[in-house]
């Protein structure tokens, strides 16, 4: 089944739901799922509907335009993302295999809706698993010219079509310019429950303070480091007996699986952002 | 703000959605959330729907009775829930005091939606404890007739004009009879994880079975045992170093935590039971 | 039964655990419980062992004497507790009742090897709550002479011959006097997963930050606010659905786990602190 | 580190632990580890001793035959592994690549002391991924003669000299001849909360009771099915938006977690069976 899945969003008000409900049954489709969140702090209004798109009897492009004649009247933000495109993901990566792994054999048995044709990495060490998933590798080492470097890794996103970017524990910060181009596009995992232990060697860190868990945290990028929107966490408990290596070790599944979990929602039509907070609308399989 | 809160059920069609909102959106009403959820495998559509009931045009029973027309005609089960009516909860206990202690005190702190007027046990043990909150207790020993005693039971929960009864470890087999008459509306606690370790001594079961988990279940108490449909589970990791009664220490905070969510659950109009199966709609705060 | 249980810390070296062993054993004592951990990062070893000292051929006072030998020619910092006796706590909170229903419940069901002879607040609000409980209650507003106020509360301590001191949601910082003469004596619940969200507004914070976990941390409390040594943490998953006030609701849970379970390890005298974290031995019951 | 790691069991008594420590000690061995557990209910001794074997001043042989004859005099059940040999674990598949995938990438990133050579299944399906990872894969059909399939799967475990055998998703119940000839050596991943759903479609089952978490089982293989003593379990909440192929996708998660978990625990030789239960020490990192 083809479905059309619209992301919404507006001031809160009466009548949003309905309005919105009746501009897609009385032109014929059947609402397979509808979901809206208030947030009564912030008095704004999240809605994310999906509809059968099976058998239209418009173009995809006329039920768009008509949409932006409904959401210009009531100031609707909308997007618009039907289940038949796969979105092109390209991942980064720098030595450490896991949460790569773990994309590529959940692309493989076909738990993501996306193409991978593209991994980039500043190291040569995991051409090897790319090889693997006959995957397109480019290794760009950070030399003296970081921006240089940037404009290349940026210039391949663009060349391969890439929709959506995954920081698999890709050790670089990315420039303000990179990032805002890709607002909302740049997915990455840090390896720390945030806001606890931003930046740097969080594990070490983590290991000095004593905590009794360990996180791990996946969030759009942004300007500011490990400040973007957070789409989810987990953690994991640890004791005593862990010591800083340790600790990375077992942070290292808690990782895939935020890293997984974050992008399944994002490939899924599951997000939306407001200020820098999400909305990731629960999954009905 | 006094809300109104409709839960209905039908089997799944076009258009249900949509009927519904109208219904709501045409008689002036702000619908505050609106929750579906379509069983694909059953065919089957559920929803809650909850509206701002503070400044209404007509009597409650006006608006139920308009409802009641439109669910006739879309073949709708449903009931409709006011928020300012405080659920009147019997709890019936035997000897143990953790699941009392813990729906006491959250009634005491404003976590429940309900007045506790009754506490019904077999044995003397808790009275202090209903003392301490000044609640009202009967000791009804089970002695040579069964019967005769849960007929004093029902008896004192029809006097008391009980809604919701919540066995808090009551250690006694309800009568079909009694489970008949209040069908959806006992809630028991089950000291395992269901269906594993069904009936009695779970603990001493799931130490000779080896488990690394140990759990608790609150359902609808139904004619078979344990075997009604289930509200609320949660799990806590064990060791090889409990012993049975070790097991049945850990699992105590289990089975309050358990409970307490089912029994919110269900003061908040967010359950529909179909089949031996439950919706449970996610609460917003 | 009985039971010694003797906490030690030292350098790590080879033969440590020999050692102590045979001091036991050549004594005639059975070893119960053995549990050793070596930071191999910090090269530090430690150690909790529990005997039966239910026939004793000597005074308590002759034992201990006799181990001060031992340990002074390795060089072993240790503490020894008997398990018949009863550690005095007492309990400050402000105006929230959760996490002081929460141990006075456990405490009355026999859960913490405690007595609970003083409540102290600076709010009257909670009198009611131990009045059912039959526990002397003083309240000590905090007015301009905050130092006077935390002497009056320090005074009650001793006066009652307090072992431990539980904040159970105490909403003041204390003195680095307090702290000092109270080292490792004074547990703490802070209501957010630090080092995230130290300090004030740790809901709020969350919320704006939006995570999808919140947490709770129970401490020792030292001199700088929310740096003690963290004894045990634990996280519950929320959404984008809960507000602030939200957050809070469903921390509350968290927070008295938490604090239970941290003040459980104390009493057991599982507990051993080197630099500013902790060893947390697991409990075998 | 070359280390030397003993498992012991027998009835308990007095002396027991300093026995061993001493035979250790006094022939100059450091002990790295030394984890004892008393089952108080079954009056069983158990222990995990971990030494220092670099440099050794006896042979291997030398060192197991002289703690034969302490064993011999205390009536130990015990054996001896030395952390240089790699077990050779062979893992048999069927169609569903998820716990294959992980075990493999696991071991690729060096989590899993062990080699791989040997990958079998009753399907074809899964080559493609045994050639990713260039390592033998037999495809042995069940056809007629179930029998013969299963005895040129046990012939091809002795011509690769395997140690562990791992069912990764294999769904084919093996005979008892080869249970028992694999005791304690086969490692089966059960995809339900055991004991609950043995057997055949627990994801339909877990469905139709209605569960509000489902988990996975990680146990030895015995003669009746789902039976054996289980090493670890987990669980992962569901709602009731999942309907049974839902349940199976997000279980998939849970089941490549136990199962690597409890593959590890084997391979470190963390795992002492008594009875049908495992004693399972934790792990030092």
């Amino acid at each position: 089944m083809i479905k059309a899945i619209f992301l919404i969003q507006t001031n809160d008000r009466k009548g949003l739901l309905a309005s919105v409900v009746d501009f897609f049954y009385s032109r014929g489709y059947n609402i397979l799922k509808c979901q809206q969140h208030t947030d009564s702090f912030e008095k704004r209004f999240f809605m994310r509907i999906e509809l059968d798109a099976s058998d239209m009897k418009t173009s995809r492009k006329e039920l768009e335009d008509e949409f932006a004649v409904l959401a210009s009247s009531l100031s609707l933000e909308w997007s618009c993302h039907w289940s038949d495109y796969k979105t092109r993901m390209a991942i980064l990566v720098s030595k450490t295999s896991h949460c790569l792994y773990d994309l590529l054999s959940r692309q493989h048995e076909g738990e993501l809706n996306a193409e991978i044709p593209l991994i980039i990495s500043n190291h040569p060490d995991l051409e090897r698993v790319a090889e693997q998933f006959r995957i397109t590798y480019y290794c760009l080492p950070v030399g003296d010219d970081k921006k240089a470097q940037e404009e290349k890794v940026r210039e391949l996103l663009r060349k391969f079509h890439i929709d959506l970017v995954v920081l698999a524990r890709y050790m670089q910060i990315l420039s303000s310019d990179f990032t805002d181009e890709w607002k909302n596009r740049i997915i990455n995992i840090h390896h720390a429950f945030l806001p606890a232990f931003q930046g740097a060697n969080p594990y070490k860190r983590a290991y000095e303070r004593g905590v009794k868990m360990i996180g791990a945290t996946a969030h759009y990028a942004s300007e500011d480091l490990d400040q973007g929107p957070i789409i989810e966490q987990n953690v994991v408990r640890v004791s005593h007996e862990l010591t800083p290596e340790g600790l990375r070790e077992v942070g290292k599944d808690c990782e895939k699986q935020v890293l997984s979990t974050a992008v399944k929602a994002h490939l899924e039509h599951r997000i939306i952002v407001y200020q820098n907070r999400t909305i990731v609308f629960s999954v009905e399989r």
